[in-house]
């Protein structure tokens, strides 16, 4: 089987000033997508079929099953009758860890928090990281206004997030998308790991709100800057600062608000 | 340990038409909460700490851990530092079928799709509902216009989801807010359950996308029409077509979009 599309068309009624009309409408596709590393399944996220593989490596970073790209050997995609899987071949000792930490969790079946089912194994603490970006609130602002040019998925089908990755300046050499927010940074982590990127020197502007997860992923990843267009939870913003990123959040042509290490944001 | 409040107030530095002020922003908490049943806990859960007991059932309603909320015995919310306990009792055989499927899943340890790890252990089948609501444009429309009224915690903070309860004339007599929508769908069909609310005599209204897993819960509540101010993705129109809900996307003063069963939205 070929791998699906990441949109596709489907006959709607659409009514508009109080006429009907039927239409095509481009709809975004979420797919079943399983993680395998070494012939073991690992865990199955709903995803946009798109960039799979740098997915694949920034799903692996984010939850530290491996350190650095360099342990995945070899990423294979194969579309199945239910989904994808990306099949990963990793180094033996990241495979060893990774084993060792299934077998600690071996009975923990339930849904929510990465497969969390008590309150006792949640871990929701973050190093501080070594380096420290500061930036001009304009460089924001310049960001956002190039984001729409990132998202042509979600130009056909409105239901889909971007991460950007964003110089100092506001210019935005790449940008994924994702019907899920966690993917589309993961994918984005992802693909600064296939480039080799130093993620000390720029920083990350989302489409969503900033919850919990993309702060702990940019953590996870050394990013010290996080920007989203909308709203950051108030975890997200304990995470921020204890890892010590600057999280700022409703960037709107009119104005950002800075919710940790406001010093980081420079006035023109 | 008394429950967290649902926001709090956080120092922020707000940019605005390009000067800076030092403002107080109301931020949207999320919470762990662990849903524990009979002594077990069996998932953590990233929510609002509200309306917690209609989380409880809600998420037993949609999961299938109970089949209807009177085989939950009993409730207790108990603050931890870690997060919040939702303990139930539920009755001796939800109990026994809900530790045979723990046994089954020994091992099933992955993030994503409620703890799946492949995609074997997939199911993406619904069943058809026996009923199916006809409601007109006006009515969709006059929901809409009534929503934001029902969001007193977005007003806040704009970090929010709703999901409201709407009879066939547009009013909403439940609205429940959450930072997650599938949550805010879980505590919208737990206090129908509390209600005794005949769900075949009204419809959902959602400030979100549409996901698959919100049409998953719409079924098993044997809700026939879901609405949602966002895009629908392909999987979750494949979904309603399969389970006889007709979804409708795009909700915004101006139009509407309907994605299955065009035939029961109704010109006014």
């Amino acid at each position: 089987m070929s791998e699906p599309a990441p949109t596709q068309q489907h006959a709607v009624l659409r009514y508009r000033d109080g006429a009907a009309h039927s239409a095509q409408d481009a709809l975004a596709e979420e797919t079943p997508v399983a993680l395998v590393y070494n012939g073991i399944s690992h865990a199955v996220m709903m995803a946009t079929p798109a960039d799979l593989e740098a997915f694949a490596i920034g799903f692996s970073l984010s939850e530290g099953i491996v350190d650095n790209a360099a342990e995945i050997y070899d990423i294979s995609v194969r579309t199945q009758p239910q989904g994808i899987e990306l099949n990963m071949t990793i180094a033996g000792a990241q495979f060893a860890a990774l084993k060792d930490r299934r077998r600690q969790m071996v009975g923990r079946t339930g849904c929510g928090l990465c497969g969390l089912e008590s309150l006792q194994a949640l871990d929701l603490n973050v190093k501080p990281m070594g380096h420290a970006l500061q930036l001009r609130r304009s460089s924001i602002l310049a960001a956002l206004e190039r984001l729409p040019r990132q998202q042509p998925l979600n130009a056909q089908t409105g239901a889909l997030h971007v991460a950007a990755w964003a110089n100092i300046d506001g210019r935005l050499p790449f940008a994924l998308e994702d019907v899920g927010r966690h993917n589309a940074l993961d994918k984005l982590i992802g693909t600064l790991a296939q480039g080799q990127q130093d993620t000390a020197t720029g920083w990350v502007l989302m489409s969503s709100r900033a919850s919990y997860e993309l702060v702990q992923k940019c953590a996870q990843a050394r990013i010290s800057l996080l920007a989203t267009v909308s709203a950051p939870t108030a975890m997200a913003v304990r995470l921020a600062q204890q890892a010590g990123i600057c999280l700022v959040g409703f960037v709107r042509e009119s104005g950002l608000v800075v919710y940790s290490f406001p010093e980081r944001v420079l006035p023109d």
